[in-house]
Parts: structure tokens; sequence; C-alpha cells
């Protein structure tokens, strides 16, 4: 029993909450992004939605005190914590062609999609159905015109997001993989999981 | 034959294009939105992407010039002409959940959610299978903190949005059936289907 997980860096994980337990996930270094995508542990056709949420919270921007909502109107969580208060809702998960289309970079390039893919297809879970996900401590400026730009994370070293899980979820989560979203380097991700009560769980 | 298709308020069509057809989507009376929902004809699991299409454009805000692209990278349609320029890509279709949740409206209330998955349910495309839609002629305003609002549309009688196909299509559009998006009254949507010569298609 370990109560801290580690992602090594621009790799990723899955495992399952159930409802009422706590995730929190934490940037030990500093300037690091996790992707993060849910699914409902009973119905995997159930998943977060950037659409639903940003309709329902009013926001670009989620923070403390937001929710997470699914494709079919559900709180999947609840963000409990949030020392950084930075994260971004807008850009799908860096996948290879990202870097390939965007960066003209034509070799293999290590990806928060697949990485997600990876990770969560011992659930059944597919690449196409993998959505937009919530990331965590990324910096997405947007300017009135609605013009975007990908900033180093604002992220001190033991910054962390707090989530509170509203029904039985499988969570896909990633160190992510690409230079300019990250401050041009590639760190860990922590994550600890809590019941309700503050205590570790068994997966913990 | 017929040359300008007629969506009926509060309601919606589907329809295939061919690589290289012109749909051209009018506002007849203005200030009425409609979604639109893509899909690849050839493999349904490839759909259009607000995550990616925002990421590669580098904008919230998509007009003249911009494209339209699919979850798996892919360009699904260019936009070629926008005479209001101001649509909308941030925010999910409205569903009978929008209604109960932000409107708190216990009643039956049309959808755009409903309406898509209606027409394209003869293609085999599921509720959940429906991504968040480009909303033509929505207009979102969002402040520097994120923040968004619904105004009315901008759009007067006849503007119109011109989509070049990039693929072989399965299109939903609606006429949005939400109060506050379309100025508190619920008017139709046209659309013409030509092919890249400006000559009316089989289905027009």
């Amino acid at each position: 029993m370990n109560a801290i997980h580690i992602i090594a860096p621009q790799s990723g994980a899955a495992f399952e909450l159930k409802k009422g337990d706590v995730l929190t996930v934490i940037d030990p270094m500093g300037q690091q992004v996790s992707d993060m995508v849910l699914f409902n542990k009973e119905d995997l056709k159930e998943r977060i939605s950037s659409g639903k949420t940003m309709d329902f919270e009013e926001s670009i921007l989620l923070t403390k005190g937001n929710f997470l909502w699914s494709n079919r109107s559900n709180k999947m969580m609840e963000i409990r914590d949030d020392t950084n208060g930075r994260n971004d809702f807008l850009l799908a998960p860096c996948s290879p062609e990202t870097f390939q289309i965007m960066y003209d970079n034509p070799t293999y390039h290590p990806s928060c999609l697949e990485n997600l893919h990876r990770n969560l297809m011992s659930y059944g879970i597919e690449l196409d159905d993998i959505p937009t996900a919530f990331n965590i401590f990324m910096n997405v400026k947007f300017d009135e015109k609605g013009k975007l730009s990908v900033l180093p994370p604002t992220s001190k070293p033991g910054d962390l997001v707090r989530f509170k899980a509203e029904m039985d979820l499988i969570v896909g989560l990633t160190a992510c993989s690409a230079e300019d979203s990250n401050g041009g380097t590639f760190k860990p991700i922590h994550y600890i999981i809590t019941d309700g009560n503050g205590f570790l769980t068994e997966q913990s």
C-alpha cells in the first residue's frame, strides 16, 4: 500500500473511484499539466463533457466550487480545492497528430491521447471514445477576440487540485507529453485517493 | 426538387454531403441559431470535435477561413463565407435537462439534442454519440475571467454561413429550441446544398 501514486513523465494511469471518494492530483515539481477524463463506471457511454460543463457552470475557467458534468447532464465530480487556480477545458488531449500538424514533427512523439487510451483500454474504452479532457494546471490564455495561446503552467511545486466523485467513475489521468504545455520539460504527476472520511482507499 | 430546404422552428434535419459539396446555412428572419454536428460517412466513430478544432485553429471563435476538425485530427469542413461572423463552439446542444437544470422548467421542452438524435438515428447514430455542436449564429460572450453569457444572435435576415465538405459527411442541423439563444422567439433555418461547381446536388 502506497499512499502516493506516481505517474512518470509522459505517461498515464487509469483507476476507479467510488462515489464520495476524493482524488487529489499534485504537481510535485511545478509547471506540469495533467489531462483527466471521466467515465461512468456503470455505463461507459456516459463521459465527461466540456460543452455540458461550460454550459452548466457558465464559465470557460473552472476551479474550486465548480462541477464537472457528463454528456448526459449529470455531475461527475466537484472541484473541492485548487491551490493553483488555473485549468483548461478548451483543448483536446495532445495526440500523435498534434505534433505532426501543429509542430511539424514527423517522428514519433508520446501524447496524452495515446497514454489515456493505453491505460483505459483494459476497461473497454476505445480511442474514439476519449473526449476532450479536463486539463489540470494547463494555462491556456484567451483574448477578447478568442485567440488562444498555450503558456507554461503557473503551478508551483506541491500545488494540487482535489476532486470529489459524484458517481462511481473510471478515471484516466496523465502527465502531459507536450513541450509547449509544460514549460519545455516533462515532470511526473502524483495522485492520492481517499474516501469521504479522508482515509486511504483499498486501491491507494 | 426544391433548392431551399426549410427546417421548421424548434426542429432539425439530417442529410449527406459528398466531399467538395457546399452547404449554405441561412438565417432567413435573423437572430436564429442553428446547431450543426458532423460525422464521417464512412466511419461514424469519427465526428466533429470542439477540442480539436479550437486546438488546431488556435481560437475560440471560428469564422471564414477556419476549418472544423474531427476527433481523429482530420479536416471535416472549411468555412468559406460568414456574413454574420459570430458563431459558438463552447456550449453543448440544448437538451431536455438543460431546461430542467438551468431554467427550472419541469415540463417537456423541445431541444437541439433531441432534434439532432431524432434525425440522425436513421444513420445509426446514438444519442450518446452526439458531440458538442458547432453553433452557427450563436452569440456567446466571454469576459477575461471566462464568464459566459448567452446573448441574442447578431444575425440579420438573410445572413448565411457557407461550408465546404472536406470528406463525405453525415450532417445534423437544427433550428435551435432555446429561448435565451434566439432572442426569445423561434424561427426557421434554411439550407442549400450545391456541388463544387455551384450546381444543386441530387438531394437538393
